[in-house]
């Protein structure tokens, strides 16, 4: 393993992103001078998954006022606020969006109650969005070392979309997280990709991902994932997650719950990968989580090419919600939880 | 409806085929003047779908007869054997294809044995391919009668590839026979269809032959199928097959499999369509069945846009195996069979 995928990343001339729409047949990155281009970049999704969202987002308010040229801290004050909401209108879903710009608002509000110069703060805003990249890594790193302990040598692991370091501040991932884990722990682990339809963010970016650290990995298409199943080639399943209710329902990419259910059917473990920042314990079950539904042009069409007749009628959800029975465990920072969720979820809150 | 789509059509010119790799975008027909065309045409998925196939393979024999230049009797046996061995050895899942030349062989062996001369032949070939498609368009007809009653009026069907007009010899089709017989019958029934990666025969096939029947249809990827059963959309399954099993295991199209465990779980009902043709009694059970795999091409790619990295491992099973404990029952133009199967099929055999 490299261990070197790092989507974001801060310099002295701005933020640079991985451009993920161009992966797996161009690795571009792109130079992010203004907190307008990051809000762009968020929404035009050259960054995507919620902690990697969480981390840019982050960014942008450091560049907004790094670029601020006034003195006067209210007029600072005034500024990263409206650098907040251009970056919190750009995604409604990812909760690590609104979590790491509110952080980064109380640090600003800390840093100023000290006292502290216009100057100092820039440098505050910036090493604070620093340290939430920081944090977010060693996060996926205890995320994997938890999680690799529940896989044996020689498993075959099935996961479905993009659970990796490109969604997140990098490095670990979270569902591929738990297999860099366990391939650190000294096990041979392969894996078996789902393309992720319409998107095709496990052909496109889990298998290069996987592909760049060595690991085993075949692509497969969604439907495929019962068949290898049945012919015996699966013995674990990792996802990640956008929500996870409180009582442990799972909201994650569209086709999630077909894997789930085909597991069950044949005694696999599914796990559920994801820092606490992902739980929402204000969410009390997945009957709750609001799916949302995304142009039908992303099933109709790959880029330019037609896949289906004109004026066709089309449904296009983006998630779908696991719920808890199917679940073996979810993985976080904090440890292994297991059912009933309702109670070990808390539980890691208060540790 | 207008029931006016008929995919293989024969005429003096030779074999006249809907080029079912352009649609929806382009409705081409192309005329095979040789069986060695027709041999690619069905190798390289101009016409697919277990009926469409076998009746396809008969005119190919037809016109690998009618081609025969000589006069000698052997010769023509022999060429009769060459030509159903190329046929024979283009796509390794569908029954119906084997079964079609057997009968063409059966066919010429008969009018050999009472005397016929070798022009004699030649035109007997060409009816009995003739005779194959009708009574397959015959059996569409009684599957779509048989099957239409089972299901009740303000259905919502969902579907798997393409199990229509356009797979078989044309008019009803098997899975969308059954939809279009309830239609017939007064109800109104709506369809689901899975795209069907990555072939995108229910994108591509199924959509468009709906439309063209004004019966409506909504377009989902296959990773969505449980989330529409999950919110109660579907009250019922119908999908095709390409090879059927003694004990009425179901070989179809990929991801079947995973539709079937998914009916299961929510209690919908899972029909299989199909003629006696694809019912194989020499096939104990799936596990005997071969499963093809294709050109991992149509994975990584959609046309020239590439879709997964350069260099990935890539599973591509074309078709699965649905276990008989998950077939609610199956529809041939002989009646609706149901468990046990191993008893109901043979039965309808003896009929």
């Amino acid at each position: 393993m490299n261990l070197n995928i790092i989507p974001v990343k801060w310099s002295d001339e701005g933020v640079l992103m991985l451009d993920q729409r161009l992966l797996p047949t161009e690795e571009k990155w792109l130079t992010l001078t203004t907190y307008d281009d990051v809000a762009k970049g968020i929404k035009d999704m050259v960054v995507r998954g919620a902690p990697a969202i969480g981390v840019s987002a982050a960014y942008g308010i450091a560049l907004g006022a790094k670029s601020f040229v006034g003195t006067n801290i209210d007029d600072l004050d005034e500024e990263i606020d409206y650098v907040s909401g251009v970056l919190a209108a750009t995604r409604p879903t990812a909760v690590n969006l609104f979590w790491a710009i509110d952080r980064m608002k109380k640090t600003f509000q800390r840093a100023r109650s000290e006292g502290k110069s216009v100057n100092e703060i820039k440098q505050i805003l910036v090493d604070d969005a620093k340290a939430i990249h920081d944090e977010d890594i060693e996060s996926q790193r205890l995320i994997a070392q938890y999680g690799g302990e529940l896989l044996n040598d020689n498993d075959t692991v099935l996961t479905h979309c993009n659970a990796g370091a490109l969604a997140t501040g990098g490095v670990w991932g979270t569902a591929l997280g738990v297999i860099r884990g366990a391939v650190d722990q000294g096990k041979h682990v392969a894996v078996i990709a789902d393309e992720t339809r319409p998107y095709l963010q496990g052909a496109r970016l889990t298998a290069w991902e996987l592909m760049q650290d060595e690991i085993p990995v075949t692509l497969i298409t969604d439907n495929m994932s019962g068949h290898v199943m049945k012919k015996g080639r699966v013995q674990a399943v990792v996802v990640g997650s956008d929500r996870i209710a409180a009582n442990g329902d799972v909201a994650n990419k569209i086709g999630t719950y077909m894997v789930a259910v085909l597991a069950k059917r044949h005694g696999i473990p599914f796990y559920v990968a994801a820092p606490l920042s992902t739980v929402d314990l204000n969410t009390p079950t997945g009957d709750e989580i609001p799916i949302e539904e995304r142009d039908i042009r992303e099933v109709t069409h790959v880029k330019d090419i037609q896949l289906a007749p004109d004026e066709a009628t089309v449904s296009n959800y983006a998630f779908d919600v696991t719920p808890n029975d199917l679940v073996t465990a979810i993985i976080t920072e904090k440890g292994v939880a297991r059912a009933p969720y309702i109670e070990s979820l808390k539980r890691q809150f208060e540790d």
